[in-house]
C-alpha cells in the first residue's frame, strides 16, 4: 500500500477554560492508504500541529511532517519504524514534529490492524492482552471538601484506585495536606490513592519535599509530576527521600530517550506514556520493554477520549505486572462522543484492551462536524490547510 | 512598560532546497513597548512558531505563548525571567513553545539594550566582551576536492579556523576519511580544524567510532553531532573513546536542562547553544555559567543572520576562556541583507562583540519587505495572522 492522504480535524468545545482538562479540544487524524483508513489523535496544540503538517520547508533538517509520510509504502510494522526515523532525520529542527507525527503513527497501526484483522497490541509483539486496574483520573477539587466528595462518588462508581491532580495542589502546605486527607477519606481506607502534583514545583526540590509526610501518612501509591518533565535532578533527589511513595512522571516525553533518561536519572517508579506526544504506539513500546529491564512499572497517560485511551493501552497491553491504567472519567462532552464505541470498566471493574482490529474504536462521524473549528490557513495565496470532508 | 505587541516577520529565499543551509528562510520577532522596539530571530521553522503565538488555548498548560508575553510589565531582565518561568508553566504542552519564545526572548534584551543605552551583554551580568576567534561555518564540499578548495579559500581569507558539516559526511567511511583529510590539506597544518557530522549517525556508536582514527590523525579539535540530541548514553561512550578529539553538540537544547544534560551525561567538551532555540539569553548565560563550572568550552551555535550571530555572542562575551565563535560564511542573501550591521572579523580576524545598545544590529526594513512571506491564518473566519506592517 501507498499512503494516499492524511487528513487532520480539529475539533474543540464551544469554550476553553484555563482548568487543567485536556480534553477540551483534540486534533484527530485520519490517513488512508490502499482504500483502508486508520485513525490516531495528537495529544496537541491543534493549529501549531497542523502548521508542522503542511508548513513549506525551511532546510533539509526542517521539512514538514507530511514529507516524511506522504506517498510512502506501508505494507508492515517495519514501514512504521522507517518513516519514524525519516522523520527524526528530516524534521530535527522542527520541535512540534513529534506531536504531530504522535497521531499519524498510532493512525498507520490502526489501518494496519484493519488491514491484517488484527488488533494493534498483537502487531506490536504482544501474544495476549491483560485487563488493566483503572484508576479515575480526576481534577482536586477547589476545596478538600469537594475533594472529598468527588473522593466518594468516584468509589461508589466501583473504582479502587483514583488519581486528584493540578490546582489548586501546591498552593499552600496546609492546603495541599487538607487536600490529599480528604481524597483519602473519600476513597476508603483500602483505595489506591494517587496524586498529580501538575509540575507545580518546577524544580523546587524543598517545596516538594514538605508534602511527603503527608503523602506518606495518607498512604500515596505515587507522586506525579512534581517537576518539570526535564528535571531529572529535582526527580532523583526527591525519590532518595520519598519513602514508600513512588514518584511517577514521563507524559510530557516526545521521545523515547526523555522517558528513558528519567527512569535512568529521575528514578521514577512508575513511568508515564502518551502516545499521543511521545511519537505513537512504537516508542511507547520501546519505553515499556525498557521500564520491565529496569524494575520500573509502565503506565498510559491519557487524558482525552476513548481513541486515545485505547491507544495508550496497546504498547503494554501483554505485560501483566504492569497492572494499573489511567482512565478519564470527567471528559468534554466532544471527547465522550469522539467514538460510538465506549470502553468501560468490566463486571470485575477492569478495563479490557479492545481485542479487535486495530485500536478497536469507531469513530463518530457526527462529532467531527458538530465540533469542528474552522481553520484556514494560506501561504502566497494558496490554502495548504482547511478542514477535511468527513 | 507594557508589551504593547509582538509581530512576526516570515521571510523566504524565492527557491528552498533541502541543503543543510538554515539561512534559506527566516523568523524575525520584533517586540514593541513603551514606544521602543527591539528585534530576534527564532531559529525555527516560521509557520509552527507563528501558530504556537496566535493559536487558540487548548487548556490551562497549553496556552498559546501570547497569553504569557502580550501585555506583559518589561522594566527589567528580571521581568524576562518571570515571563519565561510563566510561559514553561503555561505552555507546558505546547511543543513549539520554546522555538517561537526564543525570538521574543532576544527582542526583550534589544528593547531593554535600547531603553537603557546598554549592550544586551552587559544587562545580562558581563562587566567586559572579549574577541572571539570565529571559525568559519561551512558545508562538505559534494566531492573531497571541493571541500579542499572550499578550505583553502575560507584560509585565504584570512580565517584561521573552519568547520565542515553535513552530507556527504556519513555517506561511507573511505569518503569521510578523504573528506576530512582534504579539509585538513586546503586548512593547513597550523588551521583549527572542526567537523559537523549533522547527527548522521542516529546512535550507532559503532558507526561513528569508526571515523575516530581519521579525526585523531588530522588534529580534528571537535566532532560535532555524531548523535541525535537526545542521545546523551552514545555521546558518553564515543567521548570515553575519542582521544584528543572533543564531542561537541546542544544545538538542539530547547532548554537548559537538555543542554546541562549533554554536558553531564553526554561528556562533551564543547556546548553550542542557539539562542533562537533555547529560549533566548537568559538560559544561554545559564548554560555557559554552568559549562565554566563543569570545565566545558561554550561555543555559540548561529547559522542564520547577523542579528542572531550577536544575540548568540551576547550569553558568554565576558567569558575570555570560550574562546571561539560559530562564524557562518555561505549565508542567503535574505540572511545576509537582513541587517544594515555587518559583523566582520577584525583587522586580527577576531569578532569583535557589538558594543552598543541592545543586540547593536540594525534592521534592513527593506529586507523584511523584499523576502516576505505572505501568510493568512484563520479561525472560526476570523484572521488570527497576517503578515504586520513593516
Amino acid at each position: 500500500m501507498k499512503i494516499d492522504s492524511v487528513d487532520f480535524f480539529y475539533l474543540s468545545m464551544p469554550i476553553v477554560t484555563t482548568a487543567g482538562d485536556g480534553s477540551q479540544d483534540a486534533l484527530v487524524v485520519r490517513v488512508s492508504a490502499g482504500g483502508h483508513a486508520g485513525w490516531g489523535e495528537c495529544e496537541a496544540a491543534p493549529l501549531p500541529s497542523i502548521a508542522a503538517f503542511v508548513c513549506p520547508m525551511s532546510h533539509g533538517a526542517c521539512r514538514p511532517v507530511s514529507a516524511s509520510v506522504l506517498g510512502e509504502k506501508l505494507d508492515g510494522p517495519d514501514d512504521i519504524k522507517r518513516m519514524a526515523a525519516t522523520l527524526a532525520f528530516n524534521s530535527m529542527d522542527l520541535l512540534q514534529a513529534p506531536h504531530t507525527w504522535s497521531g499519524i503513527e498510532m493512525a498507520l497501526w490502526d489501518l494496519l490492524g484493519h488491514v491484517r484483522g488484527e488488533p494493534s497490541w498483537k502487531l506490536l509483539g504482544h501474544a495476549k492482552a491483560y485487563p488493566k486496574t483503572p484508576y479515575a483520573s480526576v481534577l482536586f477539587g477547589t476545596t478538600a471538601q469537594q475533594t472529598l466528595e468527588r473522593a466518594r462518588d468516584i468509589r461508589a462508581k466501583g473504582f479502587r484506585a483514583a488519581k486528584f491532580g493540578w490546582a489548586p495542589y501546591g498552593d499552600s502546605l496546609e492546603g495541599d495536606i487538607a487536600q490529599v486527607a480528604a481524597a483519602r477519606e473519600g476513597l476508603g481506607a483500602d483505595g489506591i490513592l494517587l496524586i498529580d502534583a501538575g509540575q507545580i514545583f518546577a524544580d523546587d526540590v524543598e517545596a516538594a519535599s514538605k508534602r511527603l509526610a503527608s503523602l506518606n501518612a495518607n498512604k500515596v501509591t505515587w507522586l506525579e509530576e512534581p517537576f518539570g518533565g526535564f528535571s531529572y535532578e529535582a526527580y532523583g533527589k526527591l525519590a532518595a527521600r520519598s519513602g514508600a511513595v513512588k514518584l511517577a512522571g514521563g507524559e510530557a516525553a516526545h521521545n523515547r530517550y526523555m522517558a528513558e533518561h528519567l527512569i535512568d536519572y529521575g528514578h521514577v517508579g512508575f513511568i508515564q506514556i502518551d502516545c499521543g506526544r511521545i511519537g505513537g504506539l512504537g516508542p511507547a513500546k520501546q519505553v515499556a520493554d525498557y521500564a520491565v529491564k529496569k524494575g520500573v512499572t509502565y503506565v498510559n497517560h491519557t487524558f482525552t477520549s476513548n481513541l486515545a485511551l485505547s491507544a495508550s493501552l496497546q504498547p503494554y497491553a501483554g505485560m501483566k505486572d504492569s497492572w494499573i491504567c489511567e482512565y478519564p472519567t470527567q471528559l468534554s462532552s466532544l471527547a465522550t462522543e469522539l467514538t460510538t464505541t465506549r470502553i468501560a470498566p468490566n463486571a470485575k471493574g477492569e478495563i479490557e484492551i479492545p481485542d479487535a482490529p486495530g485500536l478497536g474504536v469507531e469513530i463518530n462521524a457526527k462529532t467531527l462536524k458538530t465540533y469542528a473549528v474552522d481553520v484556514e490557513i494560506k501561504v502566497k495565496g494558496k490554502t495548504i490547510f482547511a478542514p477535511p470532508m468527513v
